[in-house]
């Protein structure tokens, strides 16, 4: 008989909206006759990714998507990126997420650095020079990013960080705990902090952008603070051999973490101008080998925070176009969804439901034929939670575990 | 003014499903005439027995649906089967359901004695001769099945079953804590084990069936283990004086372990030829002296278990046409659900929502006119928890428990 045996979840980053005062949405303003087919051919529902009027980070609403209890394995987004971004992180490191910064007489001028982009030679210095009281690595990432992890004993994420997330004066870490290890580990970032700004102040980059008018990286600012959580692997939990398909370091990153294959994009940038062609052909492919691929496409998402609604309905109409490339039959589950709402109005993250939707074999398909938060919040899987989204999806493939006889 | 006085609970065992080829449902295939006037008359939802993907087992499910917490009272099938058959089973009982089986050279060759249906005089026997190291209760059941309890101090049901279910080698019993409790209930139940194999290895009932080529039920398999929980009587949660209609052991004990009486059904078999017109009588009856009626009728979920689309639907057909002799008046809210989906896809329970329907006083009617597992989902009372319907039950009659002043 007919079960589906695949699943593609595809998250549009942040795509879900609020009016505007047009009263509607980009994905209700968008034309998507490929997502508007699967709705027609599936079933369509709303989600609380964390709870009802939470708004997500894309961290917790990634993993909770795929199934992991958030409030008992998240600490902090540091750990995400830096698996994202390559370091071998282990359970129990604690990682940062830092920028490199402009700081002058102890205020921070720019978070960015004037946006540099290459901070190599930085970086080449500061792991070479660099003595911290604790094994550490540190890992130049994109533009003006970098991640820092801790490893050892004795140490936590319960510390504030040093980025004060706009001009202003440079904060240094205190302990939030009352325990040794707290007050260890600010004291250890409190020394990264001084000797980075000894490594850097000096270093000949810095030299020549200050005499080529360009703010020195004098500073590495960090934040996203948190504890390698132990997860237990996706594959365990799920039986399902997963592959991650996405362009920034955070998904990246909790895809590793949870044991999925990581398929690089040629061309993915995580920002509108993405190549999501490319990313249609890697699904395709990695829909071959693996029995769960995970498809992160983050264009809505950054021009929801930019409060651009007409690139937002653009891009959503470019994701349609490319994605109706899927090479996709019904023993795929194919799952469209955000992960969080970044209202235009608000430019930033909102705890709305997001809408999603379910099309495959065995699935209840419901009147629907439009994809967006309105028609879902009709659709027949009513209203779920986040967490409970993977549980439905294993089911349907006839792997549900069962409570009882 | 009009508040409803008295609920009748139907449970239609299984009887939700997932699409087949021709996308439908036996519910939404079958002509339900009477479903439908209730379905006209009512509110419609559809509801998470357990949670969201979680396929229930019967006995989980029906606990659920009464109320009780089920993660906290279950351990596993064997109280509910044991009170069932008739064992006046105690909180802290270890019961186990059993099968009457073929065991060769240590391999167990048919699991159910080439379906032996008369076993009385082969219990006396083990019932005679049997000696543990624990008191002690064995009863035979439908078929080729029985029941053992243990009781006592000092067991435990962390313990693996001797049932292998399937064809193959015979299993002892381990421990699966580390305590003395559950290597000593291991140790008996091991010793039930070898000595069952003595007393029935030369009965004169399997002398006579060797002769007759006929497999001989040389040994008992366990499985199904769990402590026999303190369930607080569900009269008491609810202030309902209940009683439960039902062919299967299962339901039966689960009514008696929460108090309810238990009203026997001439003719009903638990299987689709069952009786379910005198079933009919029963409830009619039954509704003049008591508040609350639990019946169960559980053809559906055999035709699901057998992948038998027509069965299920015909069945569904049938129950439809008995129940409308229900002398059911607006004072008597009527639920009609499942515990749970039984797609014929998937020939065992799955963790899909199942429809249900509320009728009577008070009940905010919606637009919905037909019951089925799409419908539903457009019902008024949108998505809930199985555990949720007895308050919501218990507070149409007014009963509600308030929090708060």
């Amino acid at each position: 008989m007919c079960v589906a045996k695949k699943i593609l979840f595809v998250v549009l980053d942040g795509a879900a909206d609020r009016p505007t005062v047009a009263a509607t949405t980009p994905l209700k303003a968008a034309t998507t006759p490929f997502f508007d087919r699967l709705a027609q051919d599936g079933i369509l529902g709303i989600m609380d990714v964390i709870a009802p009027g939470t708004p997500p980070g894309s961290d917790t609403a990634h993993l909770s998507l795929l199934g992991y209890p958030v409030d008992k394995v998240y600490t902090g987004r540091g750990p995400f990126e830096a698996a994202g971004v390559g370091i071998k992180v282990r359970p129990g490191d604690i990682a940062f997420r830092g920028n490199f910064a402009t700081v002058k007489d102890g205020i921070v001028v720019d978070r960015r650095a004037g946006r540099i982009d290459d901070t190599k030679s930085l970086s080449d210095a500061i792991r070479e020079q660099l003595d911290l009281d604790c094994e550490f690595l540190f890992k130049e990432s994109a533009g003006h990013r970098a991640v820092l992890v801790l490893r050892g004993e004795g140490l936590s994420p319960k510390i504030t960080q040093t980025d004060p997330k706009h001009v202003g004066p440079f904060l240094y870490s205190k302990p939030i705990a009352k325990d040794a290890s707290a007050r260890r580990t600010a004291k250890i970032v409190n020394d990264f902090t001084r000797q980075v700004s000894l490594i850097l102040g000096n270093h000949p980059v810095n030299v020549e952008r200050s005499r080529s008018n360009l703010l020195p990286a004098n500073a590495v600012l960090l934040r996203g603070v948190g504890s390698v959580p132990h997860l237990v692997p996706f594959e365990k939990r799920t039986g399902l051999k997963a592959a991650v398909i996405a362009a920034t370091a955070l998904v990246i990153g909790i895809g590793i973490l949870t044991g999925m294959t990581y398929i690089p994009t040629k061309g993915a940038t995580g920002h509108i101008d993405s190549n999501i062609d490319e990313k249609v052909k890697n699904v395709n492919e990695a829909l071959k080998r693996h029995t769960f691929v995970l498809l992160n496409i983050k264009g809505a998402d950054e021009a929801g925070h930019d409060g651009d609604f007409n690139a937002k309905t653009h891009f959503l109409e470019r994701v349609d176009k490319a994605l109706s490339n899927l090479e996709i039959d019904d023993e795929t589950l194919v799952v469209i969804t955000a992960d969080h709402t970044t209202p235009i109005s608000l430019k930033e993250h909102s705890g709305d439901p997001v809408p999603f939707l379910i099309r495959g074999q065995g699935v209840r398909a419901d009147q629907t034929s439009v994809f967006n938060e309105y028609i879902a919040a009709t659709g027949g899987m009513d209203r779920i939670c986040g967490r409970d989204i993977m549980p439905v999806l294993t089911d349907l493939l006839g792997k549900g575990v069962k409570f009882g006889a």
